[in-house]
């Protein structure tokens, strides 16, 4: 699979050219010659004999990028003066920031936003707390909390290298949902210190968002988070990837004509991700799962299990498969993978069953390369942009949030993931439904809302919410 | 001191009443008969016969807006149908709310702000951690952290219960400083988890502003966090207070043409903020202050003396005067109270030296009402805006913050505040001064960024600054 140039690697090349006739046509020539795209050719001044271009362009990596300008410096004639990056000129100061909702343009709108005004509203929570749901930010907040330990793929990066992501997150939550979600960049990687912290600061949130905590920690701070607060605690890693993967897998299955009650799943990776869509799609009826990690199908015998590989063990793996994933998945209707690039080939998926589902998440290279596996699978998605059925948390977590909050709910369930799931599958209609269309866009309108209802039917509906039915 | 309506405490009455000609001038007399103040009249809808009009008013309080009710209620053809709080009103969701600075249109736009080009990001703050101040919130985000234990005047309400205060604090810094502070709302009250909370989400943030945290668990958190953190650390009802009363102090000694080092100055008050006003005095110059608490002028020979009060034993009243605050009072050139209302009567200060200052801060209520203060002193100053000269925090902590942020300033220094209170001080210039104006007023235009000037000054200057110089 050839790695495509991208806009979240362009760059712009500030240049002087000669005037002749051909000038621009040489810089394009120069980046496409190594492989880049211009996207944006600015001519900022120009004299008789000199234009000075803002050539902006996507490149695939930093080498490629080197290769680009150099392959414009080249030229004859022409002087690179600066290189910017968008991306990181996007990011200069941070993503996000805080507004005042109210005016305070004199001292009367002071008096009411502040002192004096200001403690009535404060006596009337002290009196009624539930008061806070209505008269603070704690009706739409969301804390978006990490200690950084799992980044991304980039793994163990730390609290303030992970804030980028944070703020990312938060500027989705309200792009997608209006949430007014804040990150929390925490400085341990302790379990018990993490937990402690965010039951510390939960008075002023109403959810809390746990975000690239590593396994098996992420699993313990979660556990123990619902235990302790009254906020719906949601690790999106898990339980966003999760809802997704089953919502695409319900309309894989639609599109195959399956059940998924009755297929066979080989699943690879049995980390925070591949834990959660287990027990979903155990939750969803699936009945015959075996699942792969590094030491191959995980089942009763074996000798080297963790408490969270032990459950998996007693859950899945029905007739006791002993051996490698090449094995696991032979014959299996549906193959999904969070763990590592590659780790299946096209011959594998040539000996699943007839009409095969591949979702081949592994990021930034899937576990294998999407176009091989469509010679021989039904319908394959992945969790990149570049190719059809991108498997992606941004299509669930936003809406999730928003239903919590607007029931004010104090719990996250697996029902109402279930929800979640079919609201997000139901977005692909019957008419739309395809091999190549078995899961909206980001973008598509109305999504959130619909995800959000289901989620706030849910908590109405088991007695989790903190709101009366209208 | 006659306490005044106040749009603090506004309600609109929606009424209808009959058409007759003096209807509107009977709810204006109504509404003034007993004590109210109209502050708008809209009318909604109107016919042959009914008008149907929105009364706003000022009240002073809970019993008085129920008083101008009924007195509205009262008129005959008037039938009163719903009562509303504009403070409410304005509290109703919360008071601030989280914006994304960047578009996130589509998906290029996507792939920029959030993964995959986001990454690249967090690759360079891991490899080089300075860049977390260029690239993420860091740069210009404050924690505003409270335990919710001293609450305004109103004490010990929690966490939840203090939120309106912080999101008004939050609010105060965006209007007047551009900074984005968010609330942390803290469900301990103890010592060693508020500091290590605060500890654990410092990456996030380029300040900590400590609010509302009760004395003396106040002191120990400010000054562990000082050594543990290289974030700057500011408790805002200490050093803000103090800050604000040494600029309004240096002021009224010009209006009286007094030096702060030969006056003698009694303070009412041995709190958070007394003991920091006390510090900062002392730090400026003040040779002579005697410091009263409910037991009297404290002194070495005293056997209740707490570690702070020890200090202050130390460190004040070099005459050694044993006795109550009016005689501390005697003869000196300078009240500051920051204590309890009416603990000083207009004969005390009759018996002040010549030219007396007086700084009556307990709020709502002062130590002497302002009106008796001024039959025999020469400056008096309040907490309150009804009055003239308020002492208020908000004209410092923007200001004070901006200028650490803008210097990416490690600490918080005693020559910082010294350096806001003159920038504070000197606002007011020369023609301006008076007894009626030591102090600017909140709006006063250019103010936050004297102050930010000062303090970025002195950080640079003392080698505190985690930028160079320009």
């Amino acid at each position: 699979m050839a790695s495509l140039p991208s806009v979240s690697y362009s760059i712009t090349v500030r240049l002087e050219i000669d005037g002749r006739a051909s000038a621009v046509s040489s810089l394009t020539n120069a980046v496409e010659r190594v492989g880049g795209a211009v996207t944006a050719l600015d001519v900022n001044s120009s004299d008789r004999e000199r234009l000075r271009i803002d050539v902006t362009c996507a490149a695939r990596d930093t080498t490629h990028a080197q290769a680009i300008v150099e392959s414009l410096d080249a030229i004859e004639g022409v002087t690179v003066h600066k290189v910017s990056d968008r991306t990181f000129l996007m990011h200069l100061g941070g993503k996000i920031e805080m507004r005042s909702k109210v005016p305070l343009r004199n001292r009367d709108e002071l008096s009411m936003a502040y002192t004096p005004g200001v403690a009535r509203v404060c006596s009337a929570i002290a009196a009624n707390p539930d008061d806070a749901r209505r008269l603070t930010i704690k009706r739409n907040t969301v804390a978006v909390v990490t200690d950084g330990s799992a980044v991304l793929g980039l793994g163990n990066i730390g609290p303030e290298a992970s804030l980028p992501v944070m703020e990312g997150k938060a500027a989705l939550f309200k792009r997608f949902a209006d949430i007014d979600a804040w990150p929390i960049a925490l400085d341990t990687q302790d379990t018990d210190e993490i937990v402690r912290a965010v039951q510390l600061i939960a008075p002023g949130f109403g959810g809390i968002n746990l975000e690239d905590i590593s396994a098996p920690r992420c699993f313990e701070v979660e556990a123990r988070l619902r235990e302790l607060l009254d906020i719906p605690v949601f690790h999106d890693d898990q339980h966003g990837t999760a809802i997704v993967v089953l919502a695409a897998l319900k309309n894989a299955l639609r599109v195959v004509g399956k059940e998924i009650d009755t297929v066979r799943i080989a699943m690879s990776g049995a980390g925070a991700a591949g834990t959660a869509i287990l027990k979903l799609l155990l939750h969803a009826g699936a009945k015959d799962v075996v699942v792969c990690d590094i030491r191959g199908a995980v089942h009763r015998g074996r000798d080297d299990l963790d408490p969270n590989l032990e459950w998996i063990a007693a859950h899945t793996n029905p007739s006791g498969y002993v051996g490698d994933l090449a094995g696991a998945v032979r014959g299996a209707d549906v193959f999904i993978g969070v763990s590592a690039p590659n780790v299946l080939s096209g011959g594998d998926v040539a000996e699943m069953n007839e009409d095969a589902i591949i979702f081949a998440l592994a990021n930034p290279e899937p576990e294998i390369d999407p176009e091989i596996a469509a010679l021989h699978a039904a319908v394959v998605a992945t969790g990149r942009s570049d190719y059809p059925n991108q498997i992606n948390n941004v299509l669930v977590f936003p809406g999730f949030f928003r239903g919590l909050l607007d029931a004010q709910s104090h719990r996250v369930t697996s029902d109402m993931m279930l929800a979640a799931a079919d609201a997000l599958a139901s977005v692909v209609t019957a008419e739309e439904l395809s091999p190549h269309y078995i899961i909206p866009s980001v973008f598509h309108h109305g999504l959130s809302q619909r995800v959000a209802e289901a989620v706030r039917e849910v908590a109405l509906r088991d007695g989790h919410a903190g709101v009366r039915e209208a």
